[in-house]
């Protein structure tokens, strides 16, 4: 079931360094890309960083609208998450192409998608230079929400057998998150 | 045995969002911090980000030198990746204190630390904006190096019973990296 995340804790939800899906929407339009290039960025409040190419849809989706979500999917979502990497949302509808259902943020526009373990709802702190010159974007992040099968009360707990968050690599090939473990205790 | 490996495929050591221990030196001084807020950034030149808070000493010989290597450790080195977060090298030899063998950079004077799978050597790109407000760095690689029992020809193949490398969350917690797969063949 899906559950609010404590915003502080936020960054625990990109701190193992899952691959993730980049969600849009402005002006009637919508999109979805995958973006390896991640990582969260503080804690109070909230930030990531993400890497949204120039010659992406999204990158036009999001300047526009200053919003973005971080939709971390799970395994069973990977040959999702290469196929929307494999095309553009200028000439194709991927959720309708890829069946990804999606349903509304709390904070903004851009929809977030079904089956994922994790979701951060972020605002764009504007900073030009960065995204021009490196493609980088900034954002604060002002809802976040996981499965609380996966995640609850400020940690990962992926029971066995269930589809647990993906780092790409390249050439469709990824790792799934692997075991949990703790040192110093 | 460390084997280097092509600039235009270093993005793939951190792809998967391992964590990394930042190493540096300046005027005899050397240190090591631990980072799991660190990504890959461009292919070709080969760039990364990574932060480094004010507080650090890390943070003093990186502005300094212009310089800093990021080490991907493996499992066995997950206490020490802890125990250098818990101490200051103002006041703390870490590499002594923790028994940490370093060997060599070729391009640059920050050490680089034995036992790991993964080594990036980094020149900073000045970016005093990112660096003073979002205490980030961003870096040129110019070189990088791997163990080729776990990566080589561009690829990981971290061989059963070894060591792969770490994904920090919080409290000690780590996640190790788990099952490779591949999609889309």
């Amino acid at each position: 079931m899906r559950q609010p995340v404590e915003l502080k804790k936020a960054y625990r939800l990109l701190n193992h360094g899952p691959t993730v899906l980049v969600s849009s929407a402005h002006a009637g339009q919508q999109n979805v890309m995958a973006a390896a290039w991640n990582m969260a960025r503080d804690f109070e409040p909230a930030k990531v960083c993400v890497v949204i190419d120039k010659t992406t849809h999204t990158r036009a989706l999001v300047e526009a609208s200053g919003e973005f979500a971080l939709n971390i999917p799970d395994r069973s979502l990977a040959d999702s998450t290469v196929a929307v990497g494999d095309c553009s949302g200028r000439d194709t509808n991927k959720f309708e192409k890829f069946g990804l259902a999606t349903f509304a943020s709390e904070k903004i526009a851009a929809p977030l998608l079904g089956g994922c373990v994790g979701w951060l709802e972020c605002k764009v702190i504007p900073e030009p230079h960065n995204q021009q010159r490196y493609d980088l974007f900034i954002g604060e992040v002002v809802a976040a929400w996981a499965d609380s099968a996966d995640f609850s009360e400020g940690h990962w707990h992926f029971p066995p057998g269930r589809a647990r968050s993906i780092h790409y690599i390249a050439g469709g090939t990824f790792f799934e998150t692997g075991d949990e473990f703790t040192v110093g205790k």
